[in-house]
């Protein structure tokens, strides 16, 4: 089956296990275009970035319009690896090209894993011997599998659009746990696409489909040093994103494509059981809705609240409070949903209403649920998503030994 | 024994059950001084504050040289409850002046505990009526437990300074666990003194002590509705605060009590088994200091890492890196130290240095440990205290039920 990024035509992807991973797991996915594809990124916003990371940025920079293909390694993040860790992402990057006959200016390379290690060259080389035969387009679900760190599963998804234009696909995998994992660095997702798009749409498409999915999700408010999305056209489809009609069915899709993505990286976050959407409105500016969305979607007495299956709205409003944004608490109206039970009240005027406490109780206990802040301020909104805070999640990360 | 607030001169303090906490432990202290006082408050910075916050800050601007007493309760937070809370602290400031014969301007109240609960006002005029005749300069520790709620135990201090003006006293109780607790709104401290200090110069002083202790404290990044700080001041020991020495002499007592009461209340800290001194320095600026080392200091993953023991340095540089400071990370050194074992650097030049790792794990597991990141940018530094997150945690915020 063409899955995740084999599901657009002309793309073929191999896993393999090279040694990488201390359980042996698989841990070196190739995903390879049949013909040259023009390609967008987006990079962590940390000062503390990856050897990959400054690579992919330069190769974009340069090369956006010629990309054959993306190397991914997990178990060892090439993250504060000084210049060796350099010179390791340029090697990755020339092995690939060796092994596939391009240039090492249409390679992109991605690691997640431990921070702080330098990446064993002679692991990667063997492992690509062994990729490149075994490339073919049933390669998705191994790549997804390839990439996981502490993910409990892989996440790959595709979507088939048809235009006014024709028909085209997107595919992707992603990873993604903990924003950083125990020095199990990172959230990366790999698309792909066979439309034909120019690199400098590209680019501008995945930035606004980036700040509405990946952008939007916490699950420990922890973010990485390798933090990456990397999208790859190749136009096999022969279908061009140009006109205003087909930039929006691609950019609609593409949005889809990587919410739905960030909510399985939630939904699979580190110890988590719950999903958790939360839209703040009624704000002054976007900005401002953001501010306190991010506030209450990183606070631990809330997620530790969903964690217990306990309407503690308090929780809510008071870190709603603390956000750094002006409002009125006598105006705010907290809301709570899940998919079984409708809407209910459980603050507003500044107190609490009389609200049913088994259907809030029930809320709170469903594995998604939707949390609704109204400052009644503007006109202006935020949505994101969040997971709760579990004894899981502190296992997980506390009991993990560099 | 003179202990906590009855540590200095003229001040009485009792404690009783009203029946506020479910548990039937003792919820309503009250501290009196003989004289009146001048007084000073440090209050919640989050936009939703409680009742008892709002009418403090309305009383202290009204009559600061005045106050004779505090009473506190715990149990219920007295936050998000609208008018109908803020008639029932003015109540409380009333029946405690109407037992102690004194004007309602001339009480403080605190409250601390459940959020959008009502307070039961007749419970609290029983407990004044029991109260009232145990006032004695014994109840330093009664009063300090009575204000506790998820506390494992009552937290006072005193301190006594021998100026050139003559000796005085500063004596202090504090409450505290979680910033905010499952509901459990709250970190309260009350601290008195024997000294004459005149009013505006204690704001002053008070301010600046709350942000070098108990702004610089983290146990969860939560803050609260319901934070107060007060000091009262009732010139019994006959020593006036005026002279620039006798001023530096109080200021830097009043800062080591505050220090060491804000390092007891993270000691304490909800499931927290190690307490973090963590200093940030070579900042351009202070403000970018304590931005660093804020980030570190509520990173669930460097709380984790620390509650494994585990000297996961990787963790702290990438939670840096994220706080939205510029630096090189190239430049940045990190090391770690306890009080047994000398310092180890871990990182620098932008790679990892080749350390003692059971040295490193032997820091990572003691009682108390010290994290320095110089970041080499300028001269400026901030000094933070956290503790570990551990599953404890998690049980007392998740398991608590409203």
């Amino acid at each position: 089956m063409s899955v995740g990024v084999c599901a657009p035509s002309g793309f073929l992807a191999s896993a393999t296990s090279c040694g990488l991973k201390r359980s042996g797991s698989p841990d070196l996915a190739l995903v390879v275009s049949e013909s040259d594809c023009t390609a967008a990124g987006v990079f962590t916003q940390s000062l503390v970035r990856a050897a990959p990371v400054l690579l992919d940025e330069k190769t974009l920079e340069e090369n956006a319009s010629s990309i054959k293909a993306v190397l991914a390694n997990a178990g060892i993040a090439n993250a504060c690896t000084g210049e060796e860790g350099a010179r390791a992402a340029a090697e990755m990057q020339r092995q690939t090209a060796r092994v596939l006959g391009c240039l090492p200016e249409q390679v992109l390379v991605l690691s997640t894993g431990v921070i702080g290690v330098q990446l064993d060259l002679a692991r990667i080389a063997d492992g690509l011997k062994a990729l490149y035969p075994d490339l073919s387009s049933e390669g998705g679900e191994p790549t997804a599998r390839a990439i996981m760190t502490t993910d409990t599963r892989p996440k790959y998804r595709s979507i088939q659009v048809n235009s006014g234009e024709g028909s085209f696909t997107l595919g992707a995998m992603a990873k993604g746990s903990g924003m950083i994992h125990p020095n199990m660095a990172t959230m990366l997702a790999v698309i792909t696409t066979d439309a034909a798009v120019p690199a400098p749409i590209l680019q501008l498409l995945l930035k606004q489909a980036v700040d509405l999915s990946f952008n939007r999700i916490s699950v420990d408010g922890d973010t990485s040093t390798n933090d990456t999305v990397l999208l790859l056209a190749n136009a096999a489809s022969g279908v061009r994103i140009e006109s205003e009609a087909s930039i929006s069915a691609f950019s609609k899709a593409l949005t889809k494509l990587t919410v739905e993505l960030a909510k399985d990286i939630v939904r699979d976050g580190e110890g988590a059981s719950r999903l958790v959407e939360l839209q703040v409105k009624g704000c002054r500016s976007e900005a401002d809705a953001q501010k306190i969305a991010s506030t209450i979607a990183t606070s631990m007495l809330v997620k530790t609240a969903i964690a217990g299956g306990d309407p503690n709205w308090g929780r809510i409003v008071a870190a709603a409070g603390r956000a750094g944004v002006s409002f009125d608490p006598d105006l705010a109206i907290l809301c709570i949903a899940s998919v079984q039970v409708p809407e209910l009240e459980l603050f507003s005027d500044g107190k609490p209403r009389s609200f049913d406490r088994q259907q809030a109780a029930q809320i709170f206990s469903a594995d998604e649920l939707f949390i609704t802040l109204d400052l009644q301020q503007g006109e202006k909104s935020a949505r994101m998503w969040t997971c709760d805070l579990t004894t899981e999640y502190v296992h997980i990360n506390a009991d993990y030994h560099t």
